[in-house]
């Protein structure tokens, strides 16, 4: 089996980039799109992001076999509500979030009775709006599904062959085990960025002007993480809390060991951490999920 | 006043890519070159990184009027009583470490009467060795020259042409001052890096290979700046330790509050930080100090 409409909620980076990967990869599907900011979808509209743009959210899902909830994780309750008396027999509820848990409590209370299988395509940009979609967002990205115990294997394969159509890679694991794993791969580090960038902010000796212009020694690719959309962000620490809590006690340690060292002048222990670290990004190249280029290509570099 | 024969000691990234700007930028000026490793100063020959491979710091500083050191800063001192008894009369020493006072104490130790210039460009990729060097690398980055108090402005205007002539932006401020605007722009974001990808690589009920997988949720960034040169950034961190401890402190308050925040579930708090540190981005993007493009430009976003 597989879904023939494809309703989408939220015409953000992902909803956008979604319907654009859809009508390119899958153009036997019937797309439509809802989003609760009226300018977003006179935009979403002009950049034919699906093939119909509704005007409300229960319009978008009539008839759809496959819902897609492309909201911040904590607008998804509201999101679902909305939908919940248009909704045809059979559709099955999914979403793009950054946190499973919460997102999987939320859908089962507003949509009881209903086939909810969460998901979370692990890919983005720095930018944020209907303008930041692109269709080849997902090529060689992970897409992770985290299906609920007792969910119907075949429309979990359905699901799973729809973003694999979108270029994905797709992994099946439990809604715990992916928030554990996200709280370390995007959660932390979006936390460190943030929190990096605001402190080189704040400083009273060295001028915002001077951070600005020696950024290139490494402080400008925190920013990048840094400039990422405020709500979809707030909305993954407030739902992602314990796991999140969890990881960053055991960064502040292994900081708080390294400042050690530097205090000390413990240079051993400081050198084989760094050697250490080096390795890891070797493993990501080779796996496809990084640009081997030094400096990830940036054109500055380019001879 | 310019330079007509300049002697680089030192020939991984920073030295190999002086010796390749110098040629084509400044081909009427003779470089020599060395490396207290052989095997790479043979690389050097090949690449043709200096005009003249030399078997030993002594005779690449034969005759130059000015010396470039490009060693680690924990190796500026040694590297220079090698060269102490070939200097010609009226020779300046500069460098291209990342911590400034230090290595002037360094070099005034060890070339008592010479005049030293230091300076730092504040450009690199995370690739090390001769292999890694190229001539634009300096391209529209920033040089920072810090002369001590009483050096003859002829000499400094010298020293900030060449860098000039090599595409770099120069700016002149104190080694103290220095060492402070490095400890937020450069040193703080490489050991948090390298912190964060230490921490990922152990933990038990994460595996390597899914955070390796699922890297591209913002881990990945961290793990370019994390795979820089293990010797180079030990002696930073034993050379600037003062300023980074100081902004370390400063971090770790910040993080302290983003983590109560999180605890609390105080989202307005967590918002308005996020909204905030997105405006840095924008100007270090218009100062031309980053490419404006999604994602850094990585391959992989080419639609």
């Amino acid at each position: 089996m597989s879904f023939d409409k494809v309703a989408i909620i939220g015409l953000g980076l992902l909803g956008g980039s979604i319907g654009l990967a859809t009508a390119r990869y899958l153009p036997g599907v019937v797309t439509t799109g809802y989003d609760a900011d009226p300018a977003v979808r006179a935009r979403a509209a002009e950049l034919g992001l699906a093939g119909t743009i509704c005007a409300s959210a229960a319009d978008a899902v009539t008839d759809a076999d496959l819902v897609i909830l492309c909201v911040p994780v904590g607008a998804m309750g509201d999101a679902a509500i909305e939908i919940a008396g248009a909704l045809r027999p059979g559709c099955v509820i999914s979403d793009v979030g950054s946190s499973k848990q919460s997102v999987l409590a939320a859908l089962n209370k507003a949509l009881p009775g209903t086939t909810i299988i969460p998901a979370h395509p692990v890919a983005g940009t720095e930018h944020s709006g209907p303008d930041a979609g692109f269709a080849s967002l997902f090529h060689s990205r992970w897409c992770i599904i985290t299906p609920p115990e007792g969910t119907d294997s075949a429309l979990v394969d359905a699901l799973s062959a729809f973003w694999s159509a979108l270029g994905a890679k797709v992994d099946v694991m439990s809604p715990r085990h992916h928030d554990l794993v996200l709280a370390v791969t995007s959660h932390l580090p979006h936390l460190i960025a943030y929190t990096i960038v605001g402190t080189a902010s704040d400083l009273e000796e060295v001028t915002r002007s001077e951070v600005i212009k020696y950024s290139a020694g490494g402080f400008r690719d925190f920013t990048r993480i840094a400039a990422s959309d405020p709500t979809m962000w707030r909305d993954v620490f407030l739902n992602n809390k314990e796991a999140v809590l969890q990881m960053l006690q055991r960064f502040t340690e292994d900081l708080t060991a390294l400042q050690r060292a530097i205090r000390v002048g413990d240079g051993d222990t400081l050198f084989d951490h760094f050697t250490r670290t080096r390795a890891i990004r070797r493993s990501i190249i080779d796996e496809g999920q990084d640009d081997a280029r030094p400096d990830f290509g940036r054109g500055d570099h380019e001879d």
